[in-house]
């Protein structure tokens, strides 16, 4: 078993009408609070003017950075540092899925430094040690933005999408109300679930196999599968949203990760996917790519994805060579991703020819992963197969 | 699924040489360092010298309280905190097992009271909030006390072991290295093993099934059945000592326990044994009280018990009714303890006759459970059953 450090602090507050503790929370801070949301769905679902009421019953002084979109910008940052600068912001309220959390962890750590935060963060790889404490309400589900210290951002100019990760960037507490998410679209909730799924396997598929992390990963998969399958039936099934809502969490939160070498490589090529094609949903984007993935790459760790087929698929092993099992769950994987819904080509996606592959692979500057290091050719060919 | 707050803000270094963080560690606090310990042990393993090299190194003033027992008394606790209010104590460093760094909780935060701590946190229910900073170095494994806020103290002359919990007694940190733990006499680390178990059948065995929290403990109940089996026969196997040390800190930092009502009647039970019988390891009363507890109170969690023989033991339900499944479930858990070298009787653990049992259950003071609330009576019953 590999040596690890883990410490995650944020404090979760779980359940129906857990908004209940955001007084509690916000009494800890100072005055100046920035509410950041998207594009306003928080509005139509009453969630805005609910926490509203609380920040103003609190005696807060609210400043809003709003209209943050998905795969948020460089740009879209920019814009809310400048509002924290400005008005010296002691809390940022993030309200809203994982881009707006990503958004305002970059926004947070970014304005508590002299320079440009992509700069620093994205270019010198500069690890922030500071930022302005973070609360979130999540209402769409996926990320684990909620309960990690990392960020996505797109660099919209230089067509990157970027990871930054911070010890100072854990939300100080989260709001998880399984009901605020039954309002996202059914599209968005499948997607949230193919992404929880590519996070187990981003770090379950690495390293040896003797280790309980693997163990409680599987056990997860099984447990989203399970839950996937009542709440695209019943988006309204409270248990099942909770499920998914909570083991979502658990998935990226730090937990599953101890002492794994880990993957990523889907999340780097789906990143550099969505820095070309600005409207694909990430979690689409991973299902997409990940079974072409794992046909490229499966026997380099034939032994891992012999055990995932069997324990997380029930494939039955009886006369059949490791390979056959190991494919058996793959299909099984993109079955259930076409099953509930999820896009299992780039067409599906939108995109109409391969053209822009060859530039994509070269952008995606892969240099560990958790049975292959893929080079450009490689990416190309799989982008290729999963067209 | 039930509502839930979840925060663990512990930070672990986990692995073969971790003790090279305690310097950067210690950095973050004052000089006056409570070295506390149990009676030895840790000595002879070299541990001792070792940190106490590093504090010095770190310019560290080190003041000692050693000599701590298993089922850590009162009287032991009151010594630390005549030391922390003497010495203005900055941070206590725990090198042993949970009686350790249980007494140092206590002590930690009847430090930072006027009066007197058993009076305050047992007697009066009052929940400290702050405390010395801890620190943990773990040699013993079970009890996941390097990860969670409670702690276990026995009234030696009221014949009490109670708990408390506080959101201050959380490590700041806590060192794991697996071999640490590899001088452990192997009925320690089968009592360690039986703790570990406990905890999460605990917290598994109640309210309904519909839970990640369940499939989380299942998995990690088959983790630790495998390793533990590995480990008995080498208890020098590196991947199985490190599985069983971070599965018993997975196994109670919270994290299992989420949306769970939990159990913890077996653990109230056995701390009763131990307040009359204070030579009873903790894991082997634990062991020797559940199967009997299991068998009582199973038709009141039927289709809890009968998942639990099918998911974590293979029991196969065909041609077999409900309660056949459950039982032969129960039947399998004894038998691993037995196999691994457990107490499975009371008689095994010296208790010699059965004339206390009647005020020892009369002292259990049971006032939740997760499936039955057991009476005096009942307890009774069960303890003569596990004779």
């Amino acid at each position: 078993m590999n040596s690890f450090v883990f410490c995650n602090p944020t404090r979760i507050f779980f359940g129906e009408g857990a908004v209940k503790n955001l007084a509690g929370q916000l009494s800890n801070y100072g005055n100046n609070v920035l509410l950041a949301y998207g594009r306003g769905a928080i509005k139509k679902e009453g969630i805005y003017d609910a926490v509203m009421k609380i920040l103003r019953d609190c005696g807060k002084n609210v400043f809003e950075l709003s209209g943050i979109m998905s795969n948020p910008t460089a740009a879209k940052v920019r814009e809310g540092v400048a509002i924290c600068k400005e008005n010296k912001i002691d809390l940022i309220l993030a309200v809203g899925g994982g881009s707006t959390i990503d958004c305002c962890k970059a926004v947070a750590a970014g304005s508590l430094i002299e320079g440009d935060f992509w700069e620093e963060f994205f270019e010198k790889h500069m690890v922030p040690d500071k930022a302005i404490p973070i609360g979130t309400i999540l209402t769409m589900v996926g990320t684990a933005s909620e309960m990690n210290g990392n960020a996505v951002i797109t660099n919209e100019e230089k067509k990157i999408k970027g990871s930054f990760f911070s010890p100072a960037s854990y939300p100080r507490f989260s709001i998880l109300d399984p009901t605020y998410t039954y309002s996202v679209p059914q599209y968005q909730m499948v997607s949230g679930i193919c992404d929880i799924m590519s996070h187990i396997m981003e770090q379950y598929f690495s390293g040896t196999d003797d280790n309980i992390s693997d163990d409680l990963s599987e056990a997860l998969m099984k447990s989203i599968i399970k839950n996937a399958r009542i709440a695209v039936k019943n988006p309204r099934d409270y248990t099942a949203r909770s499920n998914i809502m909570w083991g979502a969490t658990v998935a990226l939160n730090g937990i599953l990760g101890c002492a794994k070498t880990q993957d990523w490589e889907v999340h780097q090529i789906e990143h550099q996917l969505a820095a070309y094609y600005d409207d694909i949903a990430h979690g689409m984007g991973l299902a997409a790519v990940t079974p072409a993935y794992f046909r490229y790459i499966y026997k380099s760790g034939l032994n891992k994805f012999r055990q995932f087929a069997v324990n997380v698929w029930g494939v039955s092993p009886e006369n059949k060579t490791d390979e056959q099992i190991a494919l058996e769950g793959i299909g099984r994987l993109e079955a259930f991703f076409k099953e509930i819904g999820a896009a299992v080509s780039l067409r599906e996606l939108g995109i109409t020819d391969k053209g822009k592959f060859d530039e994509i692979a070269g952008s995606c500057n892969i240099k560990t992963g958790g049975y292959q290091i893929l080079t450009r050719d490689d990416i190309k060919k799989i982008l290729d197969e999963c067209f």
